[in-house]
C-alpha cells in the first residue's frame, strides 16, 4: 500500500470503528453526518493525498484533498483529519514518517501552503474557534477572501496552525510534532484484538487525554470538560462496551460530536498503517 | 469522481449497504470475512481500477487490481465483484457505460486477458463451481499452471466467462450485457432514501431474482432455492426491516454468503454512481 492508499485508509477505517462517542461509526450517524459522506468523502480525498505522498506541497495536497472530499460528499467530513494527514503523508512520501521528520514538513511551509489552506476553506463549512482580535483579518471564516492579509502580511501556513494552536487541537498537533498522533498509533500498535476495536480504544483514550476543540467551539468549554471527564471515568473504570455505547447514544442525542479527536484518531491510524498495523 | 474512484466508492458502499442478508455489512461481520477487510480491499484495488479506466487491457486491469485487493487484505474479499467492475470501468473510460459498451469490452478480450485472469487467481482462494469434464485443464482452480492450455487453446476471457455462464451468474453477467448489474442500477436510481438503504432494497431484489452462485458452490442447489425463496417471500409481502434482519442473522449463523448477489450489488452500485446518484 502506498501511503496515499494507507491515508485513505486509515479515513475508512476511522469512521467504521465503533463506539466512537458523539462521532459517525459503524453503527450509529451523528449530527446531520452520514456514514456513507464519509466513504465518499475518503475516495474523493485521495487524488491529493497521492499528489502530498510524491512531494506536492503541503498547501496544493491538502486543498486538492479538500475540493475532491467536498465534491464527493458536499458536506465536510474529514477538512480536520486531512489538516493533520497533509504534512504526515508528505513525510511519509519521503520515508520520513516520525515526530521529526513530520516537524521538518511543517517548518518548511510557505506563504503559498497558507494561501492554499484559505482557498480550501471556500470547499467547505468548518466550525473553527475564535480568533484572536489582532487576527481578525486571518479569521479562517473568510476563506480566499483572507489572502490578501496573508500575502500582505507573509504569513506562512506552520504561523496560521501555530497562531490557533493555544484554542487548537490540530493547532498543536502541527507545532509540537504531533504527539497525539504519535501516541494514538502507538495504542493502536500495541493494543490486541481487531484493528478497528483498537481504533475505538484508543479514540477513547484521546477523549480522555484533553477537551475535544470542536465540541468547544460548538458548545462551550463546560461541554468539553464534561466530556472529557465522561471519557476519563470510562477509561478508569475499565467500563464494558455497552457503557462506552450509552455514553456514545448520549452525546449523538445532544449533537455534541467530538470531531477533532476522530481527526487525531485518523491520523493516528495512518501512522500505525505505516508502521505495519493491517487490517 | 472517476471512474475508478466511482467504482472505489461503490465496493465501499456495497459492504456497508445493511441488511444485505448473509453478507458482511455495517451491522455484522460473516462467515470469517470482517468489514474492515472489505474497506482495505476496497482500497487495494483502485490502481488497477485506474488502469481499466484508462484503457488498459481488461486482464492487466484486473489482476492489478485482484493483486492490490489481496495485499491489502491477505483474504479474498471482491474477486467477483472487480471481474464485473473491470469491464464496465474500462467502458465508463471511454465514455461507453451501457449495455452493449460492456458488452463490446467482452467481445474485445483476448487470450492474454485470459491468462492474466488465472493469473489473479493465484492472488486468491476462490470457490468456483465444477467446470464440465472437458474443461479440467481450464479448472480456476488450477490458477496460473492452466496457462499453457489457455495459449494452446486460445481461449479469450469472453471464453473463459462463457463457458461458465450456465452455472455462473458473474459469466452471464459478462455474455449476456450486464442485465442484473444495469437492473440494479435502475432500482438504486429509482428508489428513494439514502444510497446504503437503496442499495440493501436492491441486494434484496437481487437475491429474489436468482439462485446465488456462490450458495449453490458452497452449500448446493437446495440451499440456494430456499434463500432465493425467503427473499421473494419477504419482498412481496413487504416485510418490515426486523424481519430481514432476521432473515440476515440465520443465514450469517448458517454460514450462507450469498457472495454473487453482493458482487451484482457493486457493478449496479457503479452504474448508479455514473448515473449522477450521490451518497
Amino acid at each position: 500500500m502506498t501511503p496515499a492508499e494507507d491515508a485513505a485508509l486509515a479515513l475508512h477505517l476511522e469512521v467504521a470503528a465503533t463506539p466512537t462517542p458523539g462521532n459517525v461509526d459503524r453503527e450509529r450517524d451523528a449530527a446531520g453526518l452520514r456514514f456513507e459522506s464519509f466513504q465518499a468523502g475518503a475516495v474523493g480525498a485521495l487524488s491529493g493525498l497521492e499528489s502530498l505522498a510524491d512531494g506536492g506541497s503541503v498547501g496544493t495536497g491538502f486543498e486538492q484533498a479538500v475540493a475532491g472530499m467536498a465534491q464527493a460528499t458536499g458536506v465536510n467530513t474529514q477538512f480536520g483529519a486531512l489538516l493533520l494527514l497533509a504534512p504526515l503523508v508528505r513525510a511519509a512520501g519521503a520515508d520520513q514518517l516520525t515526530p521529526d521528520g513530520a516537524s521538518a514538513v511543517v517548518r518548511e511551509t510557505t506563504v503559498d501552503d497558507a494561501v492554499s489552506f484559505y482557498r480550501a476553506l471556500d470547499h467547505v463549512d468548518v466550525a473553527v474557534p475564535d480568533p484572536p482580535a489582532e487576527w481578525d483579518e486571518l479569521d479562517a471564516r473568510r476563506g480566499s477572501a483572507a489572502v490578501p492579509a496573508v500575502r500582505e502580511q507573509q504569513v506562512t501556513l506552520e504561523d496560521v496552525l501555530a497562531r490557533s494552536a493555544p484554542k487548537d487541537l490540530n493547532g498543536a498537533e502541527w507545532t509540537e510534532g504531533f504527539p497525539r498522533t504519535f501516541r494514538t498509533a502507538e495504542r493502536i500498535t500495541a493494543a490486541s484484538g481487531s484493528i478497528l476495536d483498537r481504533a475505538a480504544s484508543a479514540h477513547l483514550a484521546q477523549l480522555a487525554a484533553d477537551p475535544d476543540t470542536l465540541v468547544r467551539t460548538q458548545h462551550g468549554d463546560d461541554v468539553a470538560l464534561e466530556v472529557q471527564e465522561r471519557a476519563q471515568d470510562l477509561r478508569e473504570g475499565q467500563a464494558d462496551r455497552a457503557s462506552i455505547t450509552g455514553f456514545a447514544e448520549d452525546l449523538v442525542d445532544r449533537d455534541i460530536n467530538p470531531g477533532t479527536t476522530a481527526d487525531i484518531l485518523s491520523a493516528g491510524l495512518f501512522v500505525a498503517l505505516r508502521r505495519g498495523v493491517r487490517p
